[in-house]
C-alpha cells in the first residue's frame, strides 16, 4: 500500500490496481494539466492538477464504497475509473475541450480509446478488469457510475473543496465527510439518506457561488477564450492534430503556442497577463436567441464580421458565447420521510439556482484594449444586440467590475 | 496596545476605548456565557463564547472602518459598541433571552442601563463617550449603527465563521475579507460595492444552511426548550428576579437550577444529556394559525391542557413554536450598475431562501421518552394537528431522523 | 452507530461500548470541564472541554487500532479507556489536581473507584468487560496501555491539536494522520516504524513550544495559582471534602469559591480578570535547591513568611513552585535500520529539550499590583533568591514581559 | 489598489510601485516556475509557483513595514525588491541553479542585469527608483535588506507556511503574525522584540522539520539531480546557453529537454516518474572530507568512474554531493532583558539544530532499478565509503525507506 500526502485530504491510501494504475503515463500526465486552465491568471494560487484531484476522487471513491458497503471486484472497478475519469483531459482541462471534440468527436470522458492499449490496458489485464467497463463508468453508464459521473458524485465533490483551497475562495468548502456518509442506493439510484435535504442544497449552493466567482470569473472566461482561439489557429496552421493535442500537456501545449504565435500574440499576452478586454458583457435578455445558441462556425463568422466592421485584424475580436444554462444535479434525489424526492421537487434553493443561473448569464466579446470602442460598436450591430446596457466598454470604466484581481 | 490571540481572526489588536472596555466586568462576564447556549449538546466543540465573539466583531468593525476611512471619534463609538454590544445577553444567550424580555422588557440590544453606572460607565466618562450614543448604536439607530446591528453587520459576519470554526460545521465560512472590503456608505446606506450579488448572497446562503443545521437543530431546539422551561419554573418559585438572571453568567444558572431542581429534573437531564424526545415535529402548512401565533401564556395552557390530556406531569411536557419566519437581510443592498439595489430585488435566490424558511419551520412538542406517545396523541387533540404526518414519534422510529449526533 | 461531528477531527463515529459510555453522568461531566483550565484568560478561544478532547482520544485509538491490526474484546477494552480517561479529572483539569491529590492521594488517572459502581460499572458489565483493567490501561498498565497512556500515546496527538486549534497558537500542528499510521509494536513496545525519527521529533517539538507559549504562559500560571489557592481556602473553610471536589465541575466550583470568597477576593479576582502580577520570575540558577523541592506545605510557610516580611495579607502572597523539569517522551522508540533506538539516542534534538525546558523553568511568586514591590523584597528575602535578576516587579516594568495578550 | 486573493494570506492589497512591478513580463514569467521544482513528485500537491510566493513575500514585507513604522520612498523600495526578489530564479527554482551559476557566475539574487533594462527598469524608473538600490536589498545588503533577505526575513516566513498549505505536511506551520509584529531594529539590527526567545526557535524548528520531510526528501533530491543531470547534458550538447536557460520557465525547460532527450532519457523519466532509485545514501562521517568537498568537476569524474567502473551507461549514475551543512538562522537576534542575544547564544535547541543538520547529512549515488546494485559496489570502491552501512540498495530492500509516497 502507498500513502500519499494530500494538502486537501491529507493521507490517501492507494494499493490493488488503482496503486498500478497511478504509475502509468497517461495518469503521470494529469500531473502537468492545470484543473482550473486559466484561472491561475485571476487566483495566482490556483496551480492544482488533475493528478492530485484524480487522486481525491479517488480517496472519496473508495471512502463511499467502505460507507455503502461495496466490495470486491466492483469496488475495484470504480477505484479504477476514479483513478482514470480524467485522463481524456486535453491541456488547460476544459478551456481547449470544445476544440479537441469538434475535430475529434470526443469529449473528456470519451477514453475507451485511451484504455484499449498501452500501458493502462497492460495494468487492467494484470487485475482482470474489463477496460470497456471503466470506459462505461467514466462514461456515466451503469449503476455504480453514479459514484464518479453522477448527479452525486465524488468528483465534485473533490473539485469544490480542492478549488476553495487553491483559490483562497471559501464558498466550496462543503461537508465531504457528510456527503460521503449519507449515500445510499434505493432502486439502482444514488441518493441521500433521511435528514439531508441541506446536504444536498449545500453541494449545488457551492456550485452556484463559486461559478460566477471562481470558473466564470470574467478574467477566466477571457483568458479561457483567448487560449481556445491560439490553439484552433495552431491546429488550423500547423500539421498538428487534435488527436495529438488531446494528449499533450500544459508544457507541450504552452511552448507550442509560443513557437507558432500568429498575428494575435495571443501566447505572448497569455504569459505576460497582458490580456484582452471586455467590449461586451451581455446579459441573456439582451441577446437574440440566435446568437445565445450560435454554433462554432457562426461564431467565427460573427468575429470575422466584426472585425471587418471594426476595421481591426480578425485575431483582434473573440466572441464567447456560453449556450443555455442547465442544471443537472437539480434532479439529485433524497430520501424524505422515507421516500425519493427530487431536489428540485423539494428544494425551493434549488429551484432559484435555475434562474440564477440565467441570471449570471453573459455574452463576452474581447478585444485588444485599444480596439475595445470600435470593437464594442461593431459587435452591436453585427449581433443585433437591443439595449444600451449590453455594451460595455471596460476601458472607458476601469474599476467597475469586478474588485477582486482586476488588474487586467 | 494589546494584541490577543483570537482561534478566528488570529491577531486582535485591542487598543482606546475598547481596550479599556475589555477589562470591566460586565464584558469580562461574556467569558462565562456560552454563544450557541446549549448547541453544544449537539456540537460537542461548540464552547466558543460571548467574549470572543465580541473581540471578534470589534476586530471586525476596525477593519470596515478602515476601509470605509472613518476615523477620530466616530470610529471610536463604533468601536465600543462593538465591544460592548452583547453586554445584555443573560446566560446561555438567546435560550432564556425571551424570559427575561417578558419580565424586563429588554432585550438583550437593549443596554442603557447597563452603560448608565458603574465601571463602563467610567470608562466611557473617561475617553469622552456618551453612554446614550453607545446604546443607540447597539440598538441598530443611526447610520453607523447598520456597521454593528444591521443587514451587513460585521456581527453575523464573525458568528457565521466562529461557530463554523467551533462546531466543525463548514457552511458558515464566508469570506469575511471581502465582505468587509467591499462595503460602502452610499446615501447613508451600508450596502456592498460593485460586483458584490454573490458575496451578498453567499452571506444569506451560510445562514440558510447553518440555520437547520446548527441553530435549529432539533437537539438544540429541545435542550434550548428544557433550559427555557426550567428558568421559568425556577423564576417562579423563587425568589430570584429577570433582571438579577440577566447578570448571571453561565456558571450562575447552571448552579441554581441544579440547586432548585422541581419535578421535571430538567438540570439533572441537561447535565446528563438525558434529553426530552420529540412527540410533534410538524410543518408549518399542518399547524393551525392561532398556535403558530400564540403567545406565551397561550403556549403555557397549551402544556398544561396537553399534561391533563396524557396524563403525565405537567413538566413532561414542553411546546415549542417558533413565530412566522422572517428575514430582513434580504433588504441588504448591493450596487449593480452604479445603482442600489435591494437584494431581494435583484436575487432570485434570496427570494427563494424566504420560501425556504417557511419549509423548515417546524413546531415541536417535547416529553420524557416514556411519555412520547401519550403526549403525542395528546397534543394532536389540543393543537387540532391536520394531517397525520404531524405526528411524529421520535421513539418508534429511532434513527429516521437527522443522521448527525442523534444520540439523544 | 452514532456519528459526532467534531471541529478537530471532523467526523467521529462512535459504536459499542463506547457509545454506551459516552451516556453516562461521569463522562458527560467531562462537558463542564475546561480542557485548559484557566487558560482562556490569556487564549480567549480556549474554552474547550474534556469531553471533546476524550472524543478526539477515542477517535485517534480506534484509528490506531485499526492501523495495528487490534480487534475484538481487546479493541473495545482500549476504546472504553480512552473515553474514560479523564473522568478522574476534577473542575479546571490540572489546575487543582494537586489540591485534590494531596486529601485523596488520587491524582487523575487514578479511577478505580469510578469505574466500580454506578453507570459506568453497568455499562463495563453489559458489555462484559472488567473495570480494572480498564483502570488499568487508563493509569498506563499493560502493553496496550501504551496507546492510551505512554510516551506515544494518542492523549498527546489529540491536545497538542485541539489546543493548537483553539488557542490559535499553530506549533501543536502535529501530523496525527501520520504519527497514528506509523505506530507499530516491536517485542511488546510500542514505537513508530522505519523513516520516522523527524515524526517522532515532530510530537516532542510542538510540546516544547506550545508549553512556553500556552501551557506556561505566566498570565496560565498566575491564575492557575490563584485558583488553587483559593480553592483550598474553600476546602479548608467549608465543610467541603476533596473527594467532593473530585466530582464537581467547573460551573460547581466557581460558584462555590464565588459564595465563598474570602479575604482575598480570590474568585471575584479571577472572574473579572483582575490578575495578581509577578513579584519574582526567577531562573533555575537563581533559586535554591530547598525552594525548587520544596512540598506544599513548605511553600505555605514561605507564603506566610513573605506575607509577614512584607506586611500584607497572607492571602496576597501567592508562591508558585515547578519541581524539576522531566521529559519522558524522550525515551520514545523509533525504528531505525530495522532496530529500536530511542530518542535520546538518536536524536540531539531531542536532547536539547531536556536542557531547553531547564532553561525556561521559573519560580514565580505572585501578588495584587499595589503590593508587587513590597511582596518582591520580601521574598528575596526569605526564599534567599541569589540574583538580583530574580527580582522582578512586572508593574515597574510594564510591557516588557510578553507581548501578547498582557492586559493583565 | 488591486486586492488579490491568495489561498495563504487571503486578500493581499497591491497598490504604488509593486503593483505595476506585477504586471511586467520577468515578475509574470514567475507564474510558470514551481517554487519547489520537483518536489510535486513526492508530494502532488505541491504546484505553487514563485509568483505566488513573490506576492506573499510582499504581503508580510508591507505588514513588516506598517508594524515597524518605515514609510515613504525606503518602504516603497523595500516593497519593490519583495516583489522582484525571485525574478532571478531559473525553472524549477533551485534545482538548476547550480547550472546557470556554473555558466554565468550568477545566484537567482543577482538580479543588477535583470533590472537595468526592460519593463521592469521602466517601472522603477517612472517610480524614480534607483535600480542598483534593489539590487542590492535582494542581494542582502543595508539595513533594511534584512527584512527580506536575511536571518529573520519575510521570504522564509512566506515560504514555510506556503509550502506547508501546499505539500500539506503542517510543520511549516508558524505564527507569521506574530513574527511580523514583533520585528524590531535596534542598532540597525533586526531582531525579535522581549519575550520571542520560542517565536524565534519555532521559525528554526519548522525549517528543520520541513527540511528532512519535504525539501530534502530522498524523492525530491533523486529528482532534482536528474533533472539538473539533464540540463548540464542540455547545455552541453545543444547551442542552447545558460544565460537563456535563466529566461525559460518551466514550460521551456521541460519541453527542451524533452526535445533533446539523450541517452538517459531522463526526460521521459521525470514525466512518467519512473525515477532512479538509491544505490548509495550514506551518512556524513561514512564519506571522506574530499567527497564531502568535492566540485562540480570533481563530481562529473566520480560519475563517470563509477559508470566505468561498473560497466554501465555514464548517464546511468548519478551523483548527488551537499556541501558541509550550515545554518546562518542560528545567529538570529532576540532582545532578552532589554539585550540583543543572540540565539545561538540563548538557544540550546538552536544549537542542537546545527548538530541535527549534520545527522541528516546524506550521500545520494542513483542508478536506474536495473544497475542498482552494479553502481552501488563500484560507487564504494571508486568513493572510498568506509562501512558497509554506505552501500544501501534500495531495490533489494524496498519499502524500508520513507513509508510515505514510495511508490518510486
Amino acid at each position: 500500500m502507498t500513502t500519499i500526502k494530500d494538502s486537501v485530504h491529507d493521507h490517501i491510501e492507494v494499493e490493488g490496481v488503482a496503486a498500478a494504475l497511478l504509475d502509468t503515463p497517461p495518469v503521470q500526465r494529469l500531473r502537468n494539466v492545470k484543473q482550473l486552465g486559466t484561472v491561475h491568471l485571476v487566483y495566482p494560487s490556483a496551480n492544482h492538477t488533475r493528478f492530485e484531484h484524480s487522486l481525491g476522487v479517488y480517496h472519496l471513491a473508495d471512502r463511499a464504497l467502505g460507507h455503502l458497503g461495496i466490495a470486491g471486484k466492483r469496488a475495484e472497478r470504480v477505484r479504477a475509473a476514479a483513478i482514470l475519469h480524467d485522463i481524456g483531459h486535453c491541456p488547460f482541462s476544459h478551456n481547449v475541450e470544445g476544440v479537441v471534440e469538434r475535430h475529434t468527436g470526443k469529449r473528456h470522458d470519451d477514453v475507451d480509446d485511451l484504455l484499449a492499449s498501452g500501458r493502462v490496458a497492460d495494468v487492467l489485464a494484470a487485475h482482470d478488469i474489463d477496460p470497456e467497463t471503466i470506459a462505461d463508468l467514466v462514461a456515466g453508464e451503469g449503476e455504480l457510475a453514479q459514484l464518479v459521473a453522477g448527479e452525486l458524485d465524488v468528483d465534485r465533490m473533490d473539485y469544490l473543496v480542492r478549488d476553495a483551497h487553491h483559490t483562497g475562495v471559501p464558498y466550496g468548502t462543503i461537508d465531504t465527510g457528510r456527503l460521503v456518509r449519507e449515500l445510499t442506493f434505493i432502486d439502482g439510484d444514488l441518493v441521500l439518506g433521511e435528514g439531508n435535504v441541506q446536504t444536498a442544497e449545500s453541494l449545488l449552493l457551492a456550485r452556484a457561488l463559486m461559478n460566477p466567482t471562481v470558473y466564470s470569473h470574467h478574467v477566466a472566461r477571457i483568458s479561457k477564450s483567448m487560449l481556445r482561439r491560439a490553439t484552433e489557429d495552431f491546429l488550423a496552421e500547423t500539421d498538428a492534430t487534435a488527436s495529438g493535442l488531446r494528449r499533450m500537456d500544459d508544457h507541450d501545449l504552452v511552448v507550442a503556442l509560443r513557437s507558432h504565435d500568429g498575428a494575435g500574440d495571443i501566447a505572448r499576452r497569455l504569459s505576460e497577463r497582458d490580456l484582452y478586454k471586455r467590449a461586451v458583457w451581455a446579459e441573456l435578455g439582451d441577446v437574440d436567441e440566435a446568437v445565445v445558441g450560435a454554433d462554432h462556425e457562426t461564431v467565427r463568422d460573427f468575429e470575422r464580421d466584426i472585425a471587418a466592421d471594426a476595421s481591426v485584424p480578425e485575431s483582434s475580436v473573440v466572441v464567447d458565447v456560453q449556450g443555455e444554462p442547465s442544471m443537472r444535479e437539480s434532479s439529485t434525489g433524497v430520501l424524505v420521510n422515507g421516500e425519493v424526492r427530487r431536489l428540485h421537487e423539494q428544494s425551493t434553493l434549488v429551484n432559484a439556482l435555475r434562474l440564477a443561473q440565467r441570471e449570471q448569464w453573459r455574452l463576452g466579446v474581447y478585444a485588444p484594449a485599444e480596439h475595445v470602442e470600435a470593437v464594442g460598436q461593431a459587435a452591436e450591430r453585427v449581433l443585433g444586440l437591443e439595449t444600451e446596457g449590453a455594451l460595455v466598454s471596460e476601458v472607458s470604466t476601469p474599476g467597475r467590475y469586478a474588485s477582486l484581481q482586476d488588474f487586467e
